[in-house]
């Protein structure tokens, strides 16, 4: 550049991020469905030597296991995506494999990039019990990594090959399973493994699941879609339902979890977010349906989306430069949409998200984001906003009916220094309410980002 | 916070900011329009003394002054944006003082803010020759700054009764215009001011005009609507024109020019980008009207149109924490609005922006979000990526028809280490094309904005 510089002041403040580490979570062996194995490897996507960058799992189970999945609305579809779509679809919503790597999206790879999707596939393939010669394809796939580069395909079939020899490490107990999820880290700090257990008529299930962020991360993901992004969570559970009840149990779930979380407003042409059901807490039951049972639906789809909020908020926990978790609550809408169209603006503003890491009680940006989403009927006179404490203590209203209350800006800053806090927007035009999980906006994010590639 | 830090690491490469000081211009007095009075002042809003704060102009002309204005589409009008809206209903499109005061937006004030901006009106109302004791309002407000914050109204009504005085500093040479300009900035770097002069059948006309950036930019105005934003602009000519078509001849003008802006994709609650046109330039001409006169309006049209756009980009180069000047091409569109719809999203991507912070020349997030904006009927193997540099030399395509290009990466740093590039993405569904001028994403944006208020 043939321009004047000046240097930027030396003084700038850089708040150290909190570690998330404490985050990570040793869980005990029984805690995990029955019926899976896993493991996490290095392939050789990743140059560092040593790190995992790919993830197998395949369901043992002798019961059929049912799949079902979102994928990002992306126009630009990564080509494991569209292959994942195809095999579910040619498969009525069977599926007993996964094959992931991180470190590469393989996507935007044209024809190559489908033909190793592809390989992927048929290699895994071999890998499951009580595999026939057949044609059809049992393993769904999935990638996460930088656009536009082709994968190190060879490397990948190596690395598959070697858990059909005796050194294979699939196992079930935790340390395959954290194997497994740390294959799916990209930027994240911390593997995202979680599990939860539930009864349906005093029958046991497991659900156990891992996710990965860390950018690019507003995912907006529907069954069989056409977009796609970066986030990729797979959940396991030894329940037995049917392929078209899981579909609908995975999608309410999705709108209340990871459709409504925000860590930089980017949608991905990866995102996915897939379950696998394979019965084997109770191999002889048959499998839960919503039409012929109501009651065993309701509750497995009720613990689905707990689940699937829990891994969701670990992402923007983990978001890219982090150092707040905040939950937008946006109240009083006409419709759910509103409320979520909303709450998605606030969760998404630069001007929020810089705020909130400087911990600045700027509550003006929170009602000019609310402003900017068209709302016919909204009156200001009746807009409230107040900020919540994660504490236990008072909330503190900030605004109340459109007058803007006298602050005490030593309360705001108290709120705001917390990891944890709410910001609250009563719209008083509905009865209808949305809740978005985001994160701040920091220098970390800018360094991350500026220079991912290299 | 009861947690474990590390330190984040020291080494971070933070770039210099170019300095922004060469695009100051000084003007000759000669190129301002005819028949306007203008100052600056410093009255207090800004707690530094001698800064100016408070921006008065008012027309000296003995034919009527035409007035136009969009407005944000925020829902949140601020207390000026309600003001000025309803004067020039209530006045027909005519208004012959403006009085601008930068520090405080008085957004979201309540009835005392409303009260605040109408005496602001009266006072310099009080300024305008040939004054009448009627009760119509001739003049026109403005404010910008910070949001929810009342006005030190007593300090600016003094500041505007100052210029009532012998004292008086209103005036015509550039000294005016440019302490004018001056008054209109927040966390501006220089004062965005110019002239422009163009000819109609021969009569010499001049435009000149001054904005105001340079965060929460992401204008997206009309007339009379009902948004808000931190983007505000005067044009001023010395052509006459009547009302209505000065108002149509504006809308037009905002569509090419503000409207296709983005610093950080934040509409705000102030945005307002106003035009007078006193016919000082040759008082005994009838105004150009759309109707009985389309040779001249077309001609007018045009050259605010071109003025706009020269004002809009000023804003973007002086981005908060701006380091680069990027132009957005997006070309081969089904509508006009489709090609504008992505141009923003590129422009607004927080990874997008972070890449050309960083010099890289990650095309997959150019793509990504092209993708993420619902288009029907596009197909990915017809859409195409390049970097255009500034400096004359050849393109770079990095995707040919849904296909990656092996791109040379030297070549690829060489363009985006320049200050001014563009890309272009080739949608390959249809003939229309939008452009939109946008910035990078920088740690200075994190930090200006992370504690604006203190």
């Amino acid at each position: 550049m043939s321009q004047l510089f000046k240097r930027l002041s030396s003084t700038i403040n850089i708040k150290p991020l909190p570690s998330k580490t404490h985050l990570h979570r040793v869980l005990p062996d029984s805690s995990f469905p029955a019926g899976y194995a896993l493991t996490g490897l290095h392939a050789g996507v990743k140059k560092k030597s040593g790190v995992l960058d790919l993830a197998i799992i395949i369901s043992t189970s002798k019961h059929p296991t049912s799949a079902a999945a979102c994928f990002t609305r992306n126009a630009f579809k990564a080509a494991p995506v569209v292959v994942s779509d195809e095999i579910l679809s040619r498969n009525g919503g069977r599926a007993r494999g996964l094959v992931v790597n991180s470190g590469c999206a393989n996507a935007v790879t044209g024809r190559q990039g489908l033909e190793d999707a592809w390989a992927m596939v048929n290699e895994t393939d071999k890998l499951l019990p009580h595999s026939t010669s057949s044609q059809s394809h049992n393993t769904l796939v999935m990638s996460t990594g930088v656009i536009g580069q082709r994968l190190p395909i060879q490397s990948i079939i190596k690395g598959i090959q070697s858990q059909a020899s005796a050194d294979s490490t699939l196992a079930s107990d935790f340390a395959a399973w954290e194997r497994a999820a740390k294959a799916f880290m990209t930027t994240d700090t911390f593997p995202k493994l979680r599990s939860r257990s539930f009864e349906i008529r005093g029958t046991k299930y497991r659900i156990a699941g891992m996710d990965k962020g860390a950018g690019m991360i507003h995912p907006n993901m529907g069954p069989a879609s056409t977009l796609h992004a970066t986030l990729l969570g797979c959940i396991l559970t030894d329940a037995a339902i049917s392929p078209p009840s899981l579909q609908n149990a995975l999608t309410y779930a999705m709108d209340r979890s990871f459709n409504c979380i925000s860590v930089d407003g980017e949608m991905s042409t990866n995102d996915t977010v897939l379950v696998l059901a394979n019965g084997a807490a109770a191999p002889d039951q048959v499998e839960i349906d919503e039409v012929t049972d109501k009651e065993g639906f309701e509750i497995f789809k009720r613990e689905l989306t707990a689940f699937a909020a829990e891994l969701a908020q670990l992402v923007v926990r983990d978001g890219e430069g982090a150092t707040k978790f905040v939950t937008v609550n946006v109240k009083g809408a006409p419709t759910y949409e509103d409320a979520h169209r909303i709450a998605s603006r606030i969760s998404t503003s630069a001007l929020v998200k810089t705020a909130l890491y400087g911990e600045d009680a700027n509550w003006g940006r929170v009602l000019s984001a609310t402003g900017s989403v068209p709302l016919s009927g909204l009156d200001p006179q009746k807009v409230s906003v107040s900020f919540l404490p994660s504490d236990g203590s008072a909330a503190l209203p900030v605004l109340v009916n459109g007058e803007p209350e006298n602050v005490d800006e030593g309360r705001a800053k108290e709120i705001l220094s917390l990891e944890d806090f709410g910001i609250c927007v009563e719209l008083g035009a509905g009865m209808e309410e949305a809740t978005y999980w985001t994160c701040d906006f920091s220098y970390e994010y800018v360094r991350i980002n500026g220079d991912y590639r290299s």
